[in-house]
């Protein structure tokens, strides 16, 4: 199927990763894209990504689907805003990494049901339209949250996105989105910055830089990178869930400590054998 | 330059990439090897890594230089066992990841100083000689650790060895390399375990497993996957520093979990800054 007009409100890696993946696959006749940011704006102009770029509020009111590829500080305040501009045969999706808050802040808005939550587990530590690619999506989950308090026909167009695409969807409620990825997102990306931290003050110098770093550390420090400006307010948003699972990596750690502490060979090899029970 | 007889005692990822290396760059006109996995030695054979695998006497008595690439555990034994067979023209280089004990363990070596301690700072999670693949150790450090131990000759041909394979070498005293190791190689090492451990405790899977894993975790988790045979003996081996190294990331775990608590954006802001200050 082909839609008319796709619309990308947030040209950053994934809403510009995004629009590569519709317009490599057909998806949509036209792209039209919208960011805060001018030069993002451009940047995606230039490269092809979207068609043309405009006012947020013109993009709304041309797309048959609107993206919402935004920081989830912004969404809080712009699903809002653009479900108050749409007719009920546009669709909205959001690609934000919380969904409880947002899923509140647009309970009882009149057109709730042509919003869908949607979250893509893919992602990259860089940022900008400059650092998009087609096939970010491919093979991996997009869970689409609560999707019963939307529109049936806007559930679809969503499924067809994501699975034009290439991605496998999942469904959760809200809570059980928000707890599991605190854990197996929000929780690692808060280890990877307390470890650059942890390198930075103990050499003086940041991970990058330490001349003796081999791969293991680059891995491991790979998501610090990613731009503060899209995770403080995930970890705002997600901080009771988070700090569960902050709580739960520490019961981990306090094991290891012990281990190490009193030299137990045996306990420390369990833990590393890496199948532990509950 | 071009040596006669490079002997490998350990044909595991590390050993075989050496030897990979080693052949590339046609340091040495023989290459033999040892290993105490018959199947290891079958592999590098079959994958002709090696010329000709042999027992471990029978390597130590034809090569001219040795690297032993063994666990951390088997170098303290295996180290003293090849000092007692060799004669004074012939050079051994371990590349274990801790060398304090090792150190020590020869101190009083009447050929101690044939031995020159590296660690090239570079790996990846797999293990044997099919994951061994050429240009391993391109453009990463290989520190020397106590080369002033060393005779000078031996210093210059693990020297040469390993700028022909693009390695940058950096010294080390031992206890700056195993304390600064500690920090940039085992502590990462250790918080992927505990990572692991976490994940599979809390949603049963293992991370590999979890369908709702993006490529952020795999990231985190990929460290754990090493072989716990090898790092078990790192652990230990090094756990005074390790315990040191874990406390300062305790503490930066600590300030992410108290600005959360208290909900407050600018303390985690200046967190995700990724600037600390000492």
């Amino acid at each position: 199927m082909q839609i008319e007009t796709l619309g990308i409100i947030g040209l950053g890696l994934i809403g510009s990763s995004l629009a590569r993946d519709a317009r490599a696959e057909g998806f949509a006749a036209r792209l039209l894209g919208a960011d805060v940011e001018p030069k993002h704006a451009r940047k995606a102009l230039e490269l092809g990504i979207v068609d043309a770029v405009l006012p947020f509020e013109a993009v709304v009111a041309e797309a048959d689907l609107i993206l919402l590829a935004a920081p989830v500080d912004h969404l809080l305040r712009l699903l809002p805003e653009t479900l108050d501009k749409i007719h009920p045969n546009q669709t909205v999706i959001d690609v934000g990494s919380t969904k409880e808050p947002l899923l509140q802040a647009v309970a009882r808005h009149p057109m709730r049901r042509r919003y869908v939550a949607a979250h893509p587990m893919a992602g990259t530590e860089k940022q900008g339209p400059e650092a998009s690619f087609n096939g970010l999506f491919r093979n991996h989950a997009v869970i689409l949250v609560d999707p019963e308090g939307s529109d049936t026909d806007a559930v679809a167009l969503a499924t067809i996105f994501f699975q034009t695409i290439g991605a496998n969807l999942v469904e959760l409620d809200a809570q059980t989105h928000d707890r599991t990825i605190a854990l197996l997102s929000h929780l690692p990306h808060l280890l990877s910055y307390a470890l650059a931290r942890t390198i930075e003050n103990e050499t003086g110098n940041t991970g990058e830089k330490t001349p003796l770093a081999g791969g293991g550390l680059a891995s491991m420090l790979r998501l610090s990178k990613s731009p503060a400006s899209m995770w403080l307010p995930i970890l705002l948003q997600n901080r009771s869930a988070i700090l569960d699972a902050l709580a739960a990596y520490e019961r981990e750690l306090l094991y290891f400590r012990k281990a190490l502490e009193v030299n137990d060979s045996n306990a420390l090899k369990e833990l590393l054998k890496n199948h532990p029970t509950k």
